[in-house]
């Protein structure tokens, strides 16, 4: 192989590379401004994430559709073969991050103009912030392709899953406290489960940054402690 | 190129065809399953739907994995390219649709001791049916590569987005009336969320089928009428 398509080839991955590391940016930024859009009831904010989103599902698709012309093309092995695939991989995540912020945002025009108990959006703040850091710290990994770092983040996700389900539980029980809180605490629900669904593709993409350094496959049978859909709460005696 | 080579490319192809067919039988069975043990509040059937679904999982990385190898090895052109691609992406949606599939089941153990108004089950198992019936003609679509079922599948998802929005409002009314029904009404909200996402994957499909057979790229913007994130009730007055 001759030094000018092995560079050439360097240069696609770069660019694949560059690209994700675009991507990463573009949906930490627009997490972190659903979050904040909740918290502070700003629905100009939440239209800026809504708007973001187009150029996130134009960029997976360009990565996906170079990553396969790639392969095609130049029928990389071992590592090489295997970044390509992660790529792929890692731009669908972020992809399903960026539709993920944008379905908090669209709530947070939804519920602007309703009642809010401040308390229990700081519930939602506190875990969004959580993830936030789960986000940044495994695009960190992807880029200088830190296993440890990987694992971590891997880890960490079982916590994020216990506070969605003891939220869970507080947000039914202000529903049964007072039905004008219901509106808000639905809305509410799902901005955390979406949250909560950004923290499991924080982990997908740690799982593969591990199969990128090491070649080897996570067991798929990652404790989970979102126990939220097995959770009910029961309703107070009648006063 | 010998017929030996052609002819096992051609093994290749049929056996990523058997096994998306393969997965596609899980994924419906699944979901009609799920929907069933909801109606039914039947905890033993949900509990085989959730065990369902790490055979769906396992399939999904199987086809992964042989697509990639076939495409470095190979390195198929136009329409076997594209038949390449499309098996990852559509194992992709289907491996999810199961996930969507086990959640709802999970929801069905968590809520089959709860009092639950017949009435607000019959509203999801209606949504649900008319999703079953686009994952089963989305999949007979995909084995004949039949464009034009494809792209009404991808038209109809429409109706269903707008159903959901309408059940969305519903169940925030129940929950409203009497607070013993919030439990059981969130749980149900979730569940009628995961049979809309479930309804999203199958237009996923419909649209890599047209790309499949007309090497085109379906526009993003497919008109949505899931306005449920925009969508809030007013409490009734005291009464």
């Amino acid at each position: 192989m001759s030094d000018h398509i092995v560079s050439s080839y360097d240069t696609d991955l770069q660019n694949l590379r560059r690209s994700i590391a675009e991507m990463g940016g573009i949906g930490e930024k627009m997490m972190a401004d659903a979050a904040n859009a909740l918290v502070r009831r700003d629905a100009t904010l939440a239209q800026s994430v809504i708007a973001a989103d187009s150029r996130l599902d134009g960029l997976q698709r360009e990565i996906e559709e170079r990553a396969i012309l790639l392969i095609a093309k130049r029928q990389p092995m071992a590592v090489d073969l295997r970044e390509t695939i992660s790529a792929i991989r890692v731009s669908g995540d972020l992809e399903r991050i960026g539709d993920l912020a944008k379905n908090i945002a669209k709530r947070v025009v939804a519920i602007s103009d309703q009642p809010q108990p401040q308390k229990v959006v700081v519930g939602v703040q506190h875990m969004s912030e959580l993830v936030q850091e789960q986000l940044k710290d495994v695009l960190d990994a992807y880029a200088t392709q830190d296993v440890t770092v990987a694992l971590d983040v891997w880890a960490r996700d079982g916590g994020i899953d216990a506070l969605y389900t003891s939220l869970f539980r507080e947000l039914l029980t202000y529903m049964m406290e007072d039905p004008r809180n219901i509106s808000f605490c639905t809305h509410l629900l799902f901005c955390a489960k979406n949250v909560e669904r950004i923290g499991d593709h924080t982990t997908n993409i740690a799982e593969t940054i591990h199969y990128l350094v090491t070649g080897e496959t996570l067991p798929t049978d990652r404790p989970k402690n979102d126990r939220s859909s097995f959770a009910t709460v029961a309703p107070q005696p009648e006063a």
